[in-house]
């Protein structure tokens, strides 16, 4: 009699399995290499038909996995069952190739069957292994399927008949209606004849009950068989046939088997049911024993080369390559938290709106390491075209960018944001901010641009959620410090972020913010209100731009202090949005030794995850040094003062005119003239910040 | 009797007076605004012939400037008489504008005046006074010029006769001739005719003794007359009469003057001499007397709306705009010499040949930096291909570059170098460099590429004048640490810069020169030889790369620790290069006060005109904190110690091959393999620069 051979499970995964992998790889697994349940589910065998040959031609024994593989009450679809198995998702490639890979599979087959002989559970029969690694960086995966299935000494054999039209001895459609009609799809079945010649099914675990009043001759073991083959019957079989033979060894040397294979009633007379019922023998047997331990098992899956090896799913040419460069920003973000800083909330600073007032080195840099956090929206403001002397300096501009006059700096510099990464949401707007000691003419037309402008730059900073003043001027910092402090007592928060440069210094500072139920300390005593840029300053901001000679114009500057100051200035929001007081978070104390021990002992909540978030940093690069500073607000403050703010809050545009075009306004407003006319000394105290000129720290 | 009407000079500025100006701006005159003398010239006036109207047609009275005008000694072209003049260029267009024109006007009339009455020096009758402002980033000049001329009272009138033709009256192939043979042109001359009808020229300043025997009436002054304006002469009449009245009032209120028209003989018989001669009377003249002061002078220029106000020349459209960017780029620079830093040697800087071991993060952020300063040759050396997470990060690549399976980087990351600045001399070499540990494939082929990589590796670096070391790996700094130590000895001295990054940590080093008569203090001592990289280690490079996690694969780090340790590492190649002992430069002292004290007082040669040339910088994110380090070379040193290089030297390919091949080969070279053994503990210091966790500090 010839013997059975079984059609193996082929492996079907769709792209979508490597989709959630990627996903639960980066957000839960990490670094974990536990092995996860995963299910998977299989049908009734199909065939085509050959228009040629006018033969059917039987299609794989799929094996179908995605994304609904990973939840965990996964039904399968409309007429498949299911497969339950392992996934087992390694690390490294290295990790792959040198898993012990009979180990797994012996440990696989051992579940298969130790739920055969300790629970008589049919749900475990078609358990299978998934090993994989997921080369994220390249969307691909490798990986390989094992379908333990026991060999049985000696094989099974079908008798001289083979397989025959299952239609001839049973009424096929009402053991269709029977499984129909079973709360969850039976992959095996009892079936037995009642007297009146009509059938009944049970599932398989009933065996002894249903049967208990059969002869062996009489029954029939059906099972949902994923081949279309009509000669050789499908993988499930297998575990089938050990089951039986373990399990009931009295009665199962002989069996007649139904091979399931009528997922519809056929619908035309023409038509005819496809189920097949052949007798199958294992000859001269000695019954499997439980006590022996479990048979030998086989079922790794060959690759498409036919030979017994891993396969590779390239997901990356079938990516949109935006998509594909968003997830790969996404991941190189989220690696962080895989071993470093779990804690890290990337939401937080991804999500933050940014507003970068001057589209020049700084401008340029910081949108950079914004991006490199993740950051989406990033809006710049400038008034500039891009000249020739940019491009080497301003990291979004080339040369091409500097012809016909200059593109206008702050457009394009969104557009280069753009094609570094299409899924940016970035813009640039041309406006001059309007500046104190640079009158408005009084021109209605003038007036009603100083107007818009001013109305302009209102509504950017209420769209975003932190304002960087980036700027090459001291006096056109004051309207969005002022805007920005003002903004800080209402349901807005704004983060003012500052950087300026000197020859070889710079200055990043984080504004204070105004006064707020927010702004105590965990003793309940309120912190310290942190300066703005001008309280340390004894004069107004004032007109320094005209009469400036050619390297005043011009930001002379060692070329490596805008990157350090730029990367700086965002590393302080990314501490800064991190600790869990944000905008009012206290500054650390500010000798490095101090400083040192708060991080090490995170006293008084000074630290975010991230680290420190100091008020000030003055970086020198003849002494390649850093320098933390802390400044209280100055109530006589022409920028953050209550005594400003009240003014700009109850005047609006005519207080702001007043300070544009009279250079004594907010020297008086604030009561700094009566302070400057108490010394001549006061006079020397320039404000350094764009001199240029390290002798004046 | 008609008044004289004099047609006034035009001035015709060359683009290259403007080019000239610039460089001796930018590199001379820097923020002076000193008078400069200046020199111009002018010809024999010009006509053309209207084919329409078959009239002449003339030319302006151009007095010609150009970059010639600077120079101490120049003559003019042939045919053209000099002038002299006064530049004076101001700082901003707001001192141009407002500057005292008045006064600058009256004071380059006296020196006119000043020159007639005491020196009866004729040079000086037609200086003129150029005001400028040069606005050097937008290649605009602003400019203005004074003629300044001395108004006669009354007015000089002309004979009935009008200007007549003056072949008629002279012999004008012989004053033609006589001209001709001055060594220098005379703007000015006498002419008399002698009893035989001849006649003989002379320059004005012999007026006495030339016509001490000539009456008036036989008089006839002589000057080179830019106007073609056949009814009226040119400017420099104007103080030529001046200068006659002034000096021998008693035979000038008469005057026969001819106004020289022919640079050449007529050629052909219908061509005929263009000078003319006419009678000028002064009617009622008192003569101008010296005594009484100069006369009131006029002179300045309209412009080409014809008014008295600045012309501009806009040179941007006209010039290449590749020479425009290569231009602003080395403004930036050379404007750090006019006010801050007069001592630093910019060519030192922009000549240094840099090669960029790595493509990624640091090597375009190092590449940025290095273009900012003026570097005009960067060479990339990477084996990767740009990804989608690359060009957030690293600011040399865009979303375009990762499209189809990327770019490769290096020829990428030189290609952006070219698009940004055009000057740039960039290249990149795909090319892995072999690592200890990483054992290479016993077949021919993989040798011979093996070799090959060795060989233009050494090759690069030989043709480079600094080599940073900025992979993502400890074991691929090996090879070009060892070649660049080894170099060391050579003729030519290699600069390693290295720059590594760990999560929220950097390290920047330069390594240390090989030993060497140059590496002696002041004190005739040798410095202590400085470490590199693998100074620290005890155990040799190896595998690091193979069987690492997606997190140790990408590097995950914060996004701002690249731009500052890539700038900082290029702001330390700066420095080093201004120290007088360059790579031989002693490492300052480490802790913050003793550096600060040794920037104060520039002890013992440490500083360089930018500040202290630490040897290693190790920089805390979580603390905004950078601290100096410095290592001695340690004589059991995998990477620079004289074992390794000595071997390396005379076994060459060889000794490398071993090094790659065989995990203990260098431990055992160097003896650190007996160290070794001496403790356990030795395996906990591993290395943790590429860790990425600042728990191993």
């Amino acid at each position: 009699m010839p013997i059975v051979q079984f059609v193996p499970f082929s492996s079907l995964v769709q792209p979508t399995l490597w989709h959630k992998l990627t996903d639960l790889k980066i957000d839960v697994l990490k670094l974990s290499d536990a092995a996860l349940p995963i299910t998977a589910s299989y049908s009734i065998g199909r065939s085509v038909h050959d228009r040629e040959t006018g033969q059917e031609i039987a299609l794989p024994c799929n094996l179908s996995v995605g994304s609904e593989s990973f939840e965990h009450d996964h039904k399968p679809p409309h007429g498949s069952v299911s497969a339950t198995g392992t996934l087992k998702n390694y690390n490294t490639i290295e990790e792959f190739k040198a898993a012990d890979k009979t180990a797994l599979f012996n440990q696989e087959a051992q579940d298969v069957w130790n739920n055969i002989i300790k629970t008589r559970d049919t749900s475990q029969l078609s358990r299978f292994l998934l090993i994989t690694f997921a080369d994220l960086k390249k969307y691909k995966y490798y990986y390989w399927f094992a379908f333990p299935a026991f060999v049985s000494k000696p094989a099974w054999e079908i008798g001289e008949e083979g397989w025959r039209k299952a239609s001839e001895e049973f009424e096929l459609s009402s053991i269709h209606a029977q499984l129909r009609g079973q709360s969850s799809p039976l992959p095996y079945f009892l079936i037995k004849k009642d007297a009146s010649g009509g059938v009944s099914i049970a599932p398989l675990e009933s065996y002894e009950e249903f049967y208990a009043s059969t002869s062996p001759e009489a029954q029939t073991i059906g099972f949902v068989d994923p081949s279309a083959d009509p000669n050789n019957p499908g993988w499930p079989l297998r575990n089938l046939l050990a089951y039986l033979r373990a399990l009931y060894p009295a009665t199962t040397s002989t069996l007649r088997i139904l091979r399931w294979k009528d997922s519809e009633v056929p619908s035309t007379p023409n038509a005819s049911w496809k189920s097949q019922v052949g007798t199958l023998k294992v000859g001269d047997a000695a019954p499997i024993d439980p006590a022996l331990g479990r048979p030998t098992a086989v079922g790794w899956e060959k690759n498409p080369q036919g030979k017994l090896g891993p396969r590779v799913a390239d997901l990356a040419p079938m990516m949109d390559p935006t998509r594909l460069a968003a997830q790969a920003v996404d991941l190189n973000l989220k690696l962080m938290r895989w071993r470093i800083l779990p804690a890290l909330d990337l939401d937080k600073i991804s999500s933050t709106r940014c507003l970068l007032l001057g589209a020049g080195t700084l401008g340029c840099y910081v949108s950079r390491a914004l991006m490199g956090w993740g950051v989406r929206t990033i809006t710049f403001v400038d008034s500039g075209k891009v000249s020739f002397s940019n491009p080497v300096r301003q990291p979004l501009f080339e040369f091409a960018d500097c012809l016909d006059g200059g593109k206008p700096k702050a457009e394009c510099a969104a557009a280069s944001l753009k094609k570094i990464f299409p899924g940016i949401n970035s813009s640039g707007h041309t406006l001059a901010i309007p500046m104190p000691g640079h009158p408005i003419p009084p021109s209605p037309a003038s007036l009603a641009q100083a107007k818009a402008d001013v109305a302009k730059l209102e509504k950017l900073i209420d769209e975003h959620d932190v304002v960087f003043l980036l700027m090459d001027s001291r006096e056109s910092r004051w309207l969005p410090t002022v805007i920005g402090a003002a903004k800080g007592k209402a349901s807005l928060i704004i983060i003012v972020l500052n950087a300026a440069l000197g020859f070889d210094t710079y200055l990043v500072m984080r504004h204070g913010a105004r006064a707020s139920s927010l702004s105590t300390g965990a003793d309940g005593k309120p912190h310290q209100r942190l300066g703005c840029y001008y309280c340390n300053d004894i004069v107004a901001p004032a007109d320094s731009l005209t009469d400036r000679t050619l390297d005043q114009m011009c930001t002379v500057t060692r070329p490596g202090i805008a990157p350090i100051a730029a990367a700086t200035a965002v590393e302080l929001l990314a501490s800064l949005l991190q600790h869990p007081e944000g905008l009012y978070s206290p500054a650390p104390p500010t000798t490095t030794a101090a400083a040192g021990a708060a991080l090490d002992s995170d006293q008084e909540g000074i630290n975010s995850v991230l680290g420190l978030v100091p008020h000030q940093l003055r970086g020198f690069l003849n002494q390649f040094r850093t320098m933390p500073l802390v400044g209280a607000a100055y109530d006589r403050c022409t920028g953050c003062s209550e005594t400003v703010l009240k003014a700009y809050e109850t005047e609006g545009f005519s207080m702001l005119l007043k300070a544009f075009n009279d250079a004594k306004y907010l020297e008086t407003l604030t009561g700094l003239d009566k302070l400057f006319q108490e010394g001549e000394d006061a006079l020397n105290a320039v404000d350094w910040h764009e001199e240029g000129d390290e002798d004046d720290f």
